[in-house]
Parts: C-alpha cells; sequence; structure tokens
C-alpha cells in the first residue's frame, strides 16, 4: 500500500524522532487498546477510566466510538491533552457493511464474485469512515469446516483457494492500496490462527492440527490478506500447537513476520492476552510479557500490557528493545493512515448524512443479497413464481425485522432492513394475492430463546398455540396457488458464542414444513442461516429450496427478486452442507484413504459408515440456477508443463435453459500421486460468467506450476513433477476431466 | 524377554551364517505374509499358491490357518520342502480372548484391573499355542475420543496413562516375558500410529493432529507396549501427518526405533502397503520401497515386496543393505520364539482338548465379564435384584447367543456362548419366574440388518410386526414385579468397518424402552454395545441402567452374576459417553480454553454451545457400585516435590453402603502453568480396592517428578517446575484435591 510522505525513509525518520521523546510509559501506552463500553461487548470487561488515561498517553487505539462529534471529541483528548499528542486509531467491527449492511460472510463467499465482494467492502469502508472509523477489524478468513461453530457465519467457508480470493478483495475493498484516503480504511485480517478449527465445533475451543494442515488448508487466507498488504493482524482466542496464539511467537515472528514478511501491528482479540491465564500460561504479568515477546504489539481492552510491562522491564522479563519494536508498529500504522498530517481527517461532520446508507449503497446491497442466495433444488422448474395468482407466505423469518441483517453487525440498525413481507409487497404487491401467515415460532423453547435474545429479541415466542399457527398457515396454503415459506435461524443462532451441536430446523419448523408438505401445495423452503444445516427431510418435502442466509438490510427485496425471477440466482456453496451431524468434519477436499468406497454403496472394509453415504446433502460448489448450463470440450493446449511455461484449460459452457443467468464455473485439480497424501481434488480456479439463454461460451483458465505448489512434510513449498488431473465444471463433483503431466 | 539360546550374540552369530547363505528371493521371502484365505478376511484379496510359495521359500509367516494338524503340515512345507527349512511364523487375530471368549477390549478396559487383564491374555496365549498359533496380532492400544468409530471397541478408550496399562498387561500377558516357552506367543502392538483419531469417527479414514498431541495423547500406549518389550508392531491403514503409517520413515523408523529403542520387526496391516496406492504414494512398486525404506519389515497379505522388491533394487530403489535389515528382523523374532530349536514346538495334538475353552478358563471368562459391566444408574437400589418373585426379561439381547461374544473374535465361536436369558436360568432357574419376550428387532431395517450380518446372522428381523412384539413385552411387563430390559448394539455394529454417525439406540428400541417405562414397572435398562452411546432417553426412563458390552462366552452367566449381586459391580467407563453426537470429540482430559464456562448455566461469550452442556451424559472414570465409598483426608505427606524424591498421596475410602465392593479409585493431576496448554487433569494412577461393608481402607500413591512429565514444543520431555493439583476421587470429576510444587 502507498504510504503517507515520501516513502519508508521518511517514515522512520519521523517515527525515530517521535519515539526519541517518548517515556517508557508512553510506549506502553501506545500499545493499550479501549472500549469506552456502550456497544455490544464481546468480553465480560470494558475499559475503565478512559478519558483520563487518553489524558496520560495510556491509549493507542480506541474501538466503540462512532460519528465524526464523537470521534473527534476523543481523539482531541489525546491530541490536544496529552504530553506528546499522538493521535489514537479508531477502530470497530465493520464485517459486513457498516449502516449498509450486507449479507453475512458466509453468504457473500456464496457469490463467488469478487468484484461484488470488494466493492462491499469499499461501500464499508466509505460508510465507516464517514462516521470516524477508519481501522476494521475484519475480514475474518477463518477456514471452517464444522458448521457447529457459529461463527461459521462470519468466515468465508471451508475452502483455502477462495477463502484466499475473498481475503483479498476485502483487504483491497477496505484499504484500496491508498490508506492516505479519508475513504479507505486500515484492515486487520483475523483471527491468526485457525479459529475456525475449534474442536467440536465450540466456540473458543482447544484447536490441534499438524503444521501440514496448517500451511496448507488453513493458512493461506491470512497469508492472502498478507499479500495484499494489511495493515494488521488479529491473533486468535485458541492455541495453536500447545500455545495460545496471542503469545505464540513461532505463529506472530517466525511465520507471520518472518516467513510471510508482515510489516504491519498485531492485535490482540477481546481480553485474549489475559485469557492466556486461563489457558494456563500464567498470572498477567506473565501472560503479558509472553505476548509481548511473541510479536503481539497491541493489547485489546485487557491492559495487560499497560499494568504490568514496566514492571517485567524492571525484572528483566522483556526488554525495551521488545517495547520499543511493538510501540514502532503502532506509531507506523498512523504514520500510514496520514494521522500525524491531520488526526482529524476522519471526522467530517458532513459525510454521514453524505456517504452512509446512501439509496445507491442499499442497491449494491439488494444486488449483492440476490447474489448470494443458492438454489439447492427446483422441481419441475417451480421456481420463478409467477408475478400472478394466490401465494402463501409462511414462516416466522417472513415478518422478523430483527432477523435479516445477519449476525455480528454491530454498526447496522435492525430498523432499516426490509422483511421478506415487505420485500414481496415491493416486487409483486399489485400483482400477487399474498396471504401471510407466521406458521411456527423460530423455536417453541423459551429457555433457548432467552439466550439468542442477549442483543434483543430475535425469536419472539407468538402468544397462540404452535397448533394454532399451523393451522394458520394451513388455511392459507390451502388457499393459495403455491406455499412459499420462510424457515430457518434467528441471526444470533450463528455467530460468536452460538456454537450449536444439533444443526437442523428447530421441531416446530420441522413440523411446520411437514404440515405444508402434506397439503400437496407446490413448495418452497427458503432456508434462511448463517450456517450450513442438516435440512434433508425439507430438501425431501420441498419442490424447492431456496438458501438464502440472514442476507443484510436488503434481504426481502433481494429475495422477492430471486422468488420471482428478476435476479436468476447463481449463488454456490462455499461450505458442503451435512446429511446430518455425525458425518461433521466433512468437505469437499477429502484426502483419499488406502480403502476408497467406490460409489455410494457400502462395502465392508471399505471407509463409509454403516448408517449415512459418505456424501454430502449438498458439496461444495453447488448450487442451481433457473437455466442449465452444459460443459463440454474441456480442453488442455498442451498436455506437458513446465516450471517455465502455463497451460491453458479451456472449457465450453452452453446456456441450454431458457433464462440468463449466471455461472461459477469451477476447476479442480488433483495431483495423483505425492509424498504427502492430498485432497483428491482443490479448487484452482474459477470465473463467474454471464450466459445469455442458447449461448455458449468459452472459459479459459490458465496453470501454472505455482498454482500445482504444496507445502512437503518439511513444510517447503513446491510443485512435485507428475501427472494431474484437472476437473472443470459447476460444483466440486465436476466430472470432466483431462490429464497432464508436470516437468 | 529372554531370548532362545544364550543372548544375543548366538543370535546374531545364527542369523550370519543363515542369511549367509540366503539368495535375494530367499531374503524378500522371509518378509511375505500370507493367508490361504477360508476364514474372515479384512481386506479383499486372499493370497494365491501358498504351498507353492512356502515350497520356493516366498513365505515368513501366515495366518489363518488353526490347530495342530493343519499348522504342523504347512511348517513341513517351509521346514522340509524349502531349500533353506525356514521355519515359518504362525499368526492369527486373538483380540479378546481365543476359544474362550473374553469381553470385548473396551469392555476388559472397563475392569480397570491389571491383573486379570493379563491373565485374559495369558489365557489367549495358553489356548492359541494350543492350536498353534504363537504371534498374535494384538493389543491394539489405539486411543479413541470418537464413539463414532466402530473400532472403539477393540481399545482401551480415550485415556493415554490407562491406556499405556493396560497396553503393559496385555504383552505381559501374551508374551510373559518369555518367548521360548511353548504357551506363550509373541505379541503385536497395533495399529502404529493413531489409527483411533480417523477423521470424522469414518473408518480408515485421514488422521491429522499436531505431533504434540501424537507424543502426550496418543503414542503413549504404543510405547508402553515397546517398553514392555512386545516383539512386533503393526503399522496402521492411516496417514499420520501426511504419510501413510505403512510409509512413514518417521514413525517407524525415527520414533520407534531411534527414539523408543524397539527392536523387533514391523508389520503392515492387511495390504496396507497396497493401499499406499489409492492413499497417492505411487505405484505398487514404489509403495512397496517406501515401505521397507520406511522401516517396514513384513508385508501383510498384498505381496508388494514379493513382486517388486528385486526389480526396486534393481533399479537402485532399494539397497540390499534394506533387505538384509528386514530380513534379519523378521528372522531374529524366529529366533526368540526358538523356532530354529525346534520349528514344530507348538504343534501338540494333546493341547488342544487339554488347553483350550477349560472350565477354568470359562470360570476367569465369567469373573472377567461380570468386572467388566458398568452400573450407571441405580434408583432407590434397585439393584441388585431379588432372587424371588417375577421378572420380565424383554429385548433383542436377551435371546441371541449370536451378538454375545463381540466384535472381531474370528476364533471365538458362536455356539459357545451363553445368552442372556440362559443365564438367567443358571443362577435364578428355580427361584425367580422369568417371563421372556423380545419385544423388538435390534434394528427393524433389512437394508442395514444386511450390513450388519456379513459374518452371519446378527441382526435377525422376527416375522411378527414391531407392534406384536412390544405387545407381548408389555404383557410380560405387566405380570411383573420388575422389567429387564436388554436392549442395545449387534456385535457387528461395532467393529472394523462399523462407523456409525448416529450413536443412540435403533429407533424400534427406543420404542420398546418408552413403552416399558410407560407401564410405571421398575425398568433395568441394560444397554450392551461395543462403544459409548447416546443413551440420555434411556437414562431417564429407566431406574438402573447398566452397560454390559459385549462380554464373551460368559455373558449371561456374568450379567446374570450382576444383576441379582452375586457381583456386585466395579466397571469404571474408559471412554466419555457424550449427550448426543455433535459433542463428539469429548474426553474428561480436556484442554482449557481461555474463556472456561464456570457450571453448567450458558453464559454468552463463553466456550459452550447453545443446545447442549459441556458436560457428558457419563464422564470418563464413572461407574456405580450397590455399595457407596465415601473419599476423605487427602493428605499429601509433603508439599514441595523435587526431582529426586517422590510425594506420599494418601486418602481414606470409606465403604459406607451395605454390600462389600471394589472401588476403582482414581488420582488425577492438573499442572497449573505450564509452556503448552494442558488437559485441566489428567489421570496419573489408579487403584482397584476390595472394602468390605463398614471398612475404611487407606489408599497411598506415590508421585514423583516423573510422572509429571510431558512433552514440550519441542518434543522433549520433563516435568516443568510449578503448582500442581491432585484430584482424587470415584471418576474423572473427582472433588477431592490438594496441591503442591515441584521444584
Amino acid at each position: 500500500p502507498k504510504e503517507s510522505g515520501s516513502g519508508k525513509s521518511d517514515m522512520d525518520a519521523f517515527v525515530n524522532d517521535l519515539m526519541s521523546k517518548m517515556t517508557i510509559q508512553e510506549k506502553i501506552g501506545q500499545l493499550n487498546l479501549v472500549t469506552p463500553g456502550g456497544g455490544i461487548l464481546t468480553g465480560s470487561v470494558v475499559s475503565t477510566d478512559v478519558e483520563s488515561k487518553i489524558k496520560n498517553g495510556q491509549v493507542g487505539g480506541i474501538f466503540g466510538v462512532y460519528g465524526p462529534e464523537k470521534t473527534r471529541q476523543a481523539q482531541k483528548l489525546a491530541v490536544e491533552e496529552s504530553r506528546l499528542g499522538i493521535p489514537m486509531l479508531f477502530g470497530s467491527d465493520v464485517i459486513h457493511g457498516y449502516k449498509t449492511t450486507f449479507p453475512l460472510p458466509l453468504g457473500l463467499a456464496s457469490s463467488w464474485d469478487m468484484e461484488l465482494i470488494e466493492k462491499t467492502a469499499q461501500i464499508a469502508a466509505k460508510e465507516a469512515t464517514a462516521d470516524g472509523i477508519f481501522w476494521n477489524f475484519s475480514p475474518m478468513v477463518d477456514i471452517s469446516r464444522d458448521p457447529r461453530w457459529g461463527r461459521i457465519s462470519e468466515g468465508s467457508g471451508e475452502d483455502p483457494y477462495l477463502g484466499s480470493q475473498i481475503a483479498r478483495a476485502m483487504v483491497k475493498g477496505y484499504q484500496q492500496d491508498d490508506l492516505t484516503r479519508s475513504n479507505t480504511m486500515m484492515s486487520t485480517v483475523k483471527h491468526f490462527a485457525l479459529y475456525g478449527a475449534s474442536e467440536a465445533g465450540r466456540d473458543y475451543n482447544t484447536v490441534d492440527m499438524s503444521r501440514l494442515r496448517m500451511f496448507n488448508d488453513y493458512f493461506p487466507p491470512y497469508k492472502a490478506a498478507v499479500d495484499e498488504g494489511v495493515g494488521c493482524v488479529m491473533s486468535s482466542f485458541n492455541d495453536v500447537d500447545g500455545v495460545p496464539a496471542s503469545g505464540n511467537k513461532w505463529l506472530l515472528t517466525d511465520v507471520l513476520r518472518n516467513q510471510w514478511g508482515f510489516d504491519g501491528f498485531v492485535v490482540s482479540d477481546y481480553t485474549s492476552v489475559n485469557e492466556m491465564i486461563a489457558h494456563g500460561m500464567g498470572d498477567l504479568q506473565a501472560v503479558s510479557a509472553l505476548a509481548l515477546k511473541a510479536g503481539l504489539d497491541m493489547d485489546m481492552v485487557g491492559e495487560g500490557f499497560l499494568t504490568t510491562l514496566e514492571k517485567s522491564l524492571e525484572e528483566g522479563k522483556v526488554s525495551e528493545a521488545d517495547i520499543n519494536l511493538a510501540c514502532r508498529r503502532v506509531l507506523e500504522a498512523k504514520y500510514k493512515l496520514g494521522l500525524f498530517d491531520d488526526p482529524y481527517r476522519y471526522f467530517d461532520d458532513a459525510r454521514p448524512a453524505k456517504d452512509i446508507l446512501t439509496a445507491e449503497n442499499r442497491k449494491v446491497a439488494r444486488e449483492a443479497a440476490a447474489r448470494t442466495m443458492v438454489l439447492l433444488k427446483n422441481e419441475e422448474q417451480l421456481l420463478p413464481l409467477k408475478k400472478s395468482g394466490t401465494i402463501a407466505l409462511v414462516g416466522p423469518l417472513v415478518d422478523s425485522r430483527n432477523n435479516m441483517l445477519g449476525t455480528w453487525a454491530p454498526t447496522g440498525e435492525t430498523r432499516y432492513a426490509v422483511t421478506v413481507k415487505e420485500g414481496f409487497e415491493n416486487v409483486v404487491g399489485e400483482s400477487v394475492n399474498v396471504l401471510y401467515a407466521r406458521g411456527a415460532n423460530i423455536s417453541d423453547d423459551p429457555e433457548f430463546a432467552a439466550k439468542i435474545n442477549v442483543f434483543g429479541p430475535k425469536i419472539e415466542i407468538d402468544e397462540r398455540s404452535p397448533e394454532a399457527m399451523i393451522n394458520e398457515a394451513l388455511a392459507a396454503a390451502k388457499k393459495a396457488d403455491v406455499v412459499v415459506a420462510v424457515v430457518g435461524e434467528a441471526t444470533e443462532m450463528t455467530g460468536e458464542s452460538s456454537s450449536l451441536t444439533d444443526i437442523s430446523l428447530p421441531e416446530c419448523q420441522k413440523k411446520l414444513v411437514r404440515a405444508l408438505a402434506k397439503t400437496g401445495k407446490p413448495l418452497v423452503v427458503v432456508n434462511m442461516s448463517g450456517r450450513p444445516m442438516t435440512i434433508g427431510e425439507e430438501n425431501e418435502l420441498a419442490d424447492a429450496l431456496l438458501q438464502v442466509w440472514h442476507a443484510g438490510v436488503e434481504t426481502g427485496n433481494a429475495l422477492a427478486d430471486v422468488i420471482f425471477g428478476d435476479y436468476n440466482p447463481s449463488g454456490k456453496l462455499t461450505a458442503t452442507f451435512p446429511r446430518n451431524v455425525g458425518q461433521i468434519p466433512i468437505y469437499y477436499a477429502l484426502r483419499n484413504t488406502g480403502r476408497p468406497q467406490d460409489g455410494e454403496q457400502f462395502t465392508k472394509f471399505k471407509s463409509n459408515y454403516l448408517d449415512v453415504s459418505n456424501t454430502p446433502l449438498f458439496p461444495f460448489g453447488y448450487g442451481l440456477s433457473y437455466t442449465r448450463f452444459e460443459y463440454k470440450e474441456l480442453v488442455l493446449d498442451k498436455s506437458t508443463l513446465t516450471n517455465t511455461d502455463e497451460i491453458k484449460v479451456s472449457v465450453s459452457v452452453t446456456n441450454t435453459g431458457n433464462f440468463d443467468g449466471e455461472e461459477v464455473v469451477q476447476l479442480y485439480v488433483r495431483d495423483e500421486v505425492a509424498s504427502i497424501t492430498l485432497p483428491l481434488r482443490e479448487l484452482k480456479g474459477f470465473q463467474k460468467v454471464f450466459i445469455p439463454k442458447g449461448d455458449t461460451k468459452e472459459v479459459v483458465f490458465t496453470l501454472r506450476a505455482g498454482d500445482l505448489a504444496f507445502y512437503h512434510s518439511d513444510l517447503s513449498f513446491s510443485a512435485e513433477p507428475g501427472e494431474f488431473t484437472v476437473f472443470v465444471g459447476g460444483d466440486s463433483n465436476a466430472s470432466l476431466s483431462a490429464k497432464f503431466s508436470l516437468e
């Protein structure tokens, strides 16, 4: 990224000069990140005495303060009332949009549209900076192969290649390669590392995997963000190879800085330094010293650095050089952001009204939402529905404004969200007779509801009995030509601290779907969730099944756009949908066993289960369209690749259906023989292409030796010569294949 | 172990001399292990032309041949018709008894009785050698924390310390420190390594974990077997750190031989060398060379060595030294077994009748079976039942001879098994009116039954309707004072290639238990299974719940002994019973998170699930008695331990109930602060003690610094100074605690 002033030497000179004036206390102060509270907290503590700490030079950054006026006031305390006047960083979690809330990240990923994803990040940066926020704790790029884990919703799914592309797109969107602009913000890639592999899908749980798996399957998106110039890295809550990430020198220094060349700063997650006490790493002084020496530069909220580093310095447990290094990195970030030129540059009172939640931004949100929806089933082309006749629109998520934004949208506001009911009215209000019925609660269990409603009412249990609600829905269904049932999760059933051991629909909703199916009316099931769910029964019962995630402020409009064919769905799953929870972890890039089972039929002494097939309900990359795409003529321009040339893989894709549409053309590669066990196929390329009905498009991919590289047992990275198979198609089961060899 | 002749120098001289006469083909022949077929195979191939291969010196060992006559015949071919007359090894899977089938290993482990376990192995060796078998593919010591995995039944459960003690007991039982005796057999520890960590509990699946976890949690039982002098190690099917075990030099040479000092030979699992082709390691020649060079000495059935090593030698892909080394190890094993003194020493026609399935052996089997049963619940002291009145004995496993032995008892014979019905008749035939009803099928699903019945009829679906069967059971229940329902798994629902994603009772059995509970009659549920099951509902419905595994030939007698109080149950679980499959993996030795939840109550932003507690249904180490044990006065004889002394931990255990009984007193240690995240508690000692009712026993444990050692990030092994907490009690939740420090 571009830097303020005329480059690194100027920055060095500036920071050297500033640091020469700083006391050790002031240096430690720069490592302290506070939150004054008032917002939604993700830990049990908030910072105290924030104002006096700022004045005392004890605060390097702050989050949870919004709006030009408040942020300006806070910055003034630092700039005008602290001894050296060093400006603060203003941060926030802007995960999927600022006020213009976009679909949750797992949904956005399902668009496979890198331009779109970058654009959502760019808009988020523009809105956030208009409100005084210029440091974002996003993107979260944690690979996860466990839909029990609630935060799978906040990431891009299971695949390192796709995850890396999305990581790059988001960092680029936030930073725009130019941190000095007032409408770009510094991005933080998180949670470094492996947070998505929390054991048993239980949030914050221990993580264990081989280094080989880290480097090949879980690290790539973090590295991609670093390669894209991300300004900040956030350490994760979990342990990595036996040492909590926030105190893991191998991770934060050897890998991140020495191997990957990261030159920004590392911030802890919320009190994650302190939490190393519970991990068994020692008392607050010990874990703070451990973190600093590991390469962690800024301590979020817990104030272990602020309260113990001086003592550790006196006792020789950290060195002044350790403190200087961390302080320098924080100051460099401020320099790159141009804060030393103008500490108030992001605090423009005129911007919020001009930049936030604009019609233009909402338009992007609506397009984005439509593009995240994944059509899983569409028997007899039931969808799109005609804009005529009578539709029974039923389900607990039809008129549920509080559940549209999706989890972890702390800067969003539910009041701006368009419900499904409103979306239908907006799109077909005049022409279609829409009969509405709630049909079921999201859950009938008040105890469960209380856990979900910690941030406000997400599950509201109706005063009527479940039977009365179903009966109302059935009455509507009987009058209708077609039934659209919108079921699924409340927003806070996914996200942080929202892990589930059962990822099927709550029983009351299952009953609703069963009852609706029994009516014999054509049934569209819309599943709204933040995670892959085990919806095999609903898939059986429904004529059409649409996965829509929680799609942000424009959810209702976008869903209506898709249901009625104003947008032909093009989303593809980025996380495998299991048949049942007992299949977890299940993902497409499985390594082969020595006893692979061919096909679906159980064979004794092959790798399988007695009670369920090895295949998922819906595989990675899967998603239908209202039209059909046929793949033909997979051609390679050569059969042998060398280290210096490239191979062109071309395929012809024909839209043979009755709608114009977009297709995500996916390329997978299998390395037939290698020194380690490798996945049976790995995504190595994709292109989202628009093909008018009847047209054919030739899609061309380029493969180089570097695309075939992987980390070996000794953690070196290269491709191994030998035979490869390339598969191209519309999902991870793509059957069109060709072979080539690498010399 | 003692060696034949006068020690290593004699052996070296003998083997050197012999090898000097051998052609390269004959050396390769020694590395070939064949099976002539006819038994139950665990792979898809059998060896061909066995007789001619033996004559040609192309067979080092054989398995699947039983009885003195047949084994003698086969050995004669080798000794009298091959050029050098080198005798063969005769092997078999003698997993939990030979003909006197003992409870399956997970059950035996639940006895926590090392003397008993050693005795069962000793008896197995005596019976097997009487039948001409002197090389056993046992013990399996794979730690498993995933009850989906079918082979969890074949191991000792989840704990490395307990697993290590059991590994030692079994090796000792088979080998008796003296391989030259004709009633001891060479033991093989398997499956090296990590087979129990098959991903998603799917058999043969890929395995991934950190080396830290390998060394601390999964390797100890293998190492314990090596330390006990095990003669052979079997490589596992799975990959270890990216390389299949059978071709993993780090595993088979660096760790096993160089670090642990193993000096026996390594045999592959059934065609596991060949199966490296499917793992993506190359063609048969390549994987065979890979295996040999990795340190694998004998190739089971696949004949990759036999058919390709000579070519690889010619092409320089293996060296003559590689072949010599493997050949030497095989010949050394034969030497140690005394085969060169007398190749026919195990083939005594008089022995089978004298040694096999004796009354004495069956008596041990009955005692062992009773000692493996785990009492999980006993409301109002319903058990033991009186030997009077009327009992309804219902359930599909009451009169099911084919399901008593337990999985993988290929040398056992179901006809010798005592059913539950017979056991009841034997124990209380005269005095109790026992009303029998089947009540339900094990499963109503013919397709499922077909998968289970590959080795014979285990699930036999009744001609009657499920309703008729339940009604018959209810009629019996109504006439009875108490109902005993024997439900659970058919034997082949666990074991190899018997993984399940749903580990609850089959629905038809759930219905039976529900119907029986509704009668209001006191209900004893006996759950017979090879794995921990999710039996929370049954636990709620039952007044008493007894976990009995598949307990071998004496299952019925032993169960009646326990039910009627002739034996007071003392078993303790060695694998955690989860509440649901979504909690997996769940085990007691969890590492702490940074955000531990205190107690059962859900707290936001703590590590937990929204829908189920963090605790299991039944924890590791848990098991009730008909009496009660009270723990008091936990006393340490010092508060500070040094590297050279020891600490005595004593506790007073009082039998406060009305029965004499045995208790497994367990000692757990927590290392409060360490350089890596460690389990919150780890088993470090246990003693099974008999305490007459009313008596108190002081139980004393000794801890040394070495007991507190663990593998650090650099894989060095030592204890770290600091604070420790010791917990003593009757299960892994033991609350009595004391602190000490290590200097």
